[in-house]
């Protein structure tokens, strides 16, 4: 699949997670709670992510029908939230994601902690949701609660604002890494091989292919971030600390990876093309 | 059972959920996170939620063994961590709790957020561990998140921030409280019936009690406020739309709906006493 492909593919499966997003939250009181909730669910993402998760259903061959769209929309929900959090006064303090005012700005603090606590606990709500037969209802949980908590997500932000103490070794960087973007990319594709009913080795090829495009996409995160910042300054990077050629070499080596471990499986296109274009930041 | 009988009960329970509520955390990293975690979780807190789920298992003659355990952890994860965002500047802005340093006072800002989300999130976790059968998890899954987000605790903490307006007739406001707190008191006698496995007529039983309780605590909670505070400024309450003797009258029969629901089921002993002195406010 080349990139018009891949979009091609990709814009009727966002049109399907989008309005499951807004749906989730038809119920969502006082109304003006749920403008807020709403909001930024409807701040026209790349939905990534959620993507992963259909094309991991795919390439087992099984069409995405409403089980696989509500663990995409799950795993969305949680990216959401950290977004809504990490945009916070206290955190990064952000004004604006992608051209509009944050939660807080666009309402007040309050009000941006409490939905992302909303947008945090309906992940758990939509993955437990009659459309998701009962039997894998705590599998997925269980999954995606490991990988957003402090064992994941949330451990790599707790380390990345510092809790673990200056980053300035390659092990202890790479371990937030894993933890703050990798964990959500690599469970995000394990939710759509539990959900397609997996072999255990086509599990483990799903696998692979989250986990190398997470580190991979880190990467090119920070080749292009040491690209605009030469200086010292700023947070702690791979590149700092391997320099941008052997930086550049890993990511290469990384997302190989994750092609080959995708190809294995029996209807790759769209999860290869996904893989390919999220590790070179096209997507 | 008197006070002192109910204290006999309710001490080694509490000391096997607090001691799971600090096992849930011993993977966290960084090592300042875990410890960050676990300081809201060991302020000596009275256990009242998930001592209620562990009576609804034992009024239905059962002994509450693990399963039962975890869905009480969960429930308490919940309470634990909307009490560290509820006390943050931007909400209630409250330095203490239960005489020591609230998280962000201890810690900071950052970390008192990062820290409610692993404990909503470790909820989920929890629910989902091996202890609990695996045919429940997704069940109790769905109840606790349903209680827990915007159709129940976090609707009612939006509504009381002022996101519903203001709160100045009686139907909005029992909504706000059938919310904030009546829905997390609901739910973790109903956990308790599922894991039980409790007839349709039981879990009813255990639905009335929960709602009950969760209400006549509310309403005894206004009465003590309204005895602190005799003034009109100050949060709407139930007190100053109806007046402290109906009030009490309302409180009372809540409460007797509570007894008497619980009174229907095999072995109501512990879960009658905590009915009791949760809505009297003296445990």
């Amino acid at each position: 699949m080349d990139r018009a492909a891949l979009e091609a593919w990709a814009a009727p499966r966002r049109a399907r997670i989008d309005a499951l997003l807004l749906e989730r939250f038809s119920d969502a009181w006082p109304p003006r709670f749920q403008q807020a909730c709403r909001y930024p669910v409807t701040t026209g993402g790349k939905r990534m992510r959620p993507l992963l998760t259909l094309a991991a259903v795919e390439a087992l061959g099984q069409e995405a029908g409403p089980a696989a769209l509500h663990a995409a929309a799950a795993v969305e929900l949680i990216h959401t939230y950290s977004l809504v959090h990490d945009d916070l006064p206290a955190m990064d303090d952000d004004d604006e994601r992608r051209g509009r005012p944050t939660v807080h700005r666009a309402y007040d603090e309050a009000t941006a902690i409490l939905v992302g606590d909303a947008l945090l606990t309906e992940a758990f709500s939509t993955l437990t949701a009659p459309a998701v037969p009962a039997p894998l209802q705590g599998r997925l949980v269980a999954e995606l609660a490991t990988a957003a908590g402090h064992r994941g997500m949330v451990g790599g932000q707790a380390a990345d604002v510092g809790l673990g103490g200056p980053v300035d070794d390659l092990d202890t960087l790479l371990a937030l890494h894993r933890g703050k973007t990798g964990a959500l990319l690599r469970v995000s594709v394990r939710l759509g091989g539990w959900v397609a009913g997996a072999t255990d080795a086509q599990l483990a090829a799903l696998t692979t292919t989250g986990e190398s495009i997470g580190l991979a996409f880190q990467l090119a995160d920070d080749i292009l971030d040491a690209d605009e910042d030469a200086g010292d300054d700023g947070p702690p990077s791979v590149v700092k600390l391997l320099g941008p050629d052997e930086t550049s070499r890993r990511a290469q080596a990384l997302a190989d990876q994750a092609l080959s471990a995708a190809a294995s499986l029996p209807h790759p296109d769209a999860l290869l093309a996904l893989a390919r274009f999220t590790v070179e930041r096209r997507i």
